[in-house]
């Protein structure tokens, strides 16, 4: 398999991690979309939507969108429920972290850190505080009381917000605001097998 | 059941079809979030992440994010096919719809035609434009060759994605530039139990 990726990204973390728990061999191609090379003619052959992460499988089929390749890697095994309403509480944790938590928390960090550019967007990074906040609001009313996002296992929910959640303060956000966030993310970062992302 | 919906809203008419298509019977409570009320406290109490729809089945189980309500409803019917590759495929395009399509097709039909403030984010909209574009040449190299988005009979990825493509010129998108785009609306909207959502 072959998994085109840039090193500092949660969404790539994500499918990199899954392989590894699952014990899967890849070859790693770095594919940096802040320098472009997401939208280059030969990369745009491969995803027409010009992002990362891409996995390639050993018979060629292409996988795009990372919280849709975890489920992929996840079916049939502890990381992902059979059908069922836990399941479900799967599903909307991973289109809550790609409709109202990535766009926020890894949007502010890439502006801020990895690409030094907040004096360019003072109104966007406003909003991504503001709403980067309620996203965080969000998890800690379910992360106060429990271990883990779904049930009481670590699930690829648990994978997909950790992503970008445990870089959350190079986007500017003070995780002591929320605890219960706070002792998951030590939590899951202490299961075998979870390396976390660079900093910068 | 209990749908908590806008009538205007795709997100929304994507639940309320499928229930329909399913022969569900819910009652609709219309929930203006132009409005605020998504935000009063009553309703954040059923969803702490302030958005509609959200769908409370008979036993109390609340459900939030249209795509997870969507792949809810539609497991073991003929709109989800069995994990498999097929799925996979399903579950990409609800991905692509939540990330790269409606924060642009729908946030800009939303500000030009529904809220009237097209004049406050000339930014925004042109961002919208841009993307929103970028999207529909992602489905167009689908839809140019194929009846449907995966597989060959209708999923809930058709679905999702149609929920506003088809009102896509209300924020400003010239549906003739995706003639297989343009096509497949015609074919959706010419199923048995399917509706479209109002005009303003």
């Amino acid at each position: 398999m072959r998994l085109y990726g840039m090193a500092m990204s949660g969404n790539c973390w994500k499918v990199a991690t899954m392989l590894r728990l699952t014990g899967q061999d890849f070859e790693w191609v770095e594919t940096d979309s802040n320098a472009g090379a997401t939208r280059s003619e030969a990369f745009l052959a491969i995803n027409p939507n010009g992002k990362v992460p891409v996995l390639v499988l050993d018979d060629n089929v292409i996988l795009t969108e990372s919280n849709a390749i975890l489920l992929h890697l996840a079916e049939g095994t502890h990381w992902l429920p059979a059908p069922s309403l836990a399941r479900t509480r799967v599903h909307e944790w991973l289109f809550f972290e790609q409709y109202s938590h990535e766009p926020y928390i890894a949007v502010a960090r890439n502006l801020i850190t990895w690409r030094r550019e907040a004096d360019l967007y003072p109104e966007r990074l406003a909003e991504c505080a503001r709403r980067g906040a309620q996203a965080l609001d969000v998890m800690e009313r379910r992360l106060k009381d429990a271990h883990w996002l779904v049930g009481d296992s670590p699930t690829i929910a648990d994978l997909a917000l950790f992503a970008y959640t445990h870089r959350a303060d190079e986007g500017g956000f003070d995780l002591s605001r929320w605890d219960g966030v706070a002792r998951w993310i030590d939590r899951l970062a202490a299961l075998p097998g979870i390396t976390t992302l660079p900093r910068r």
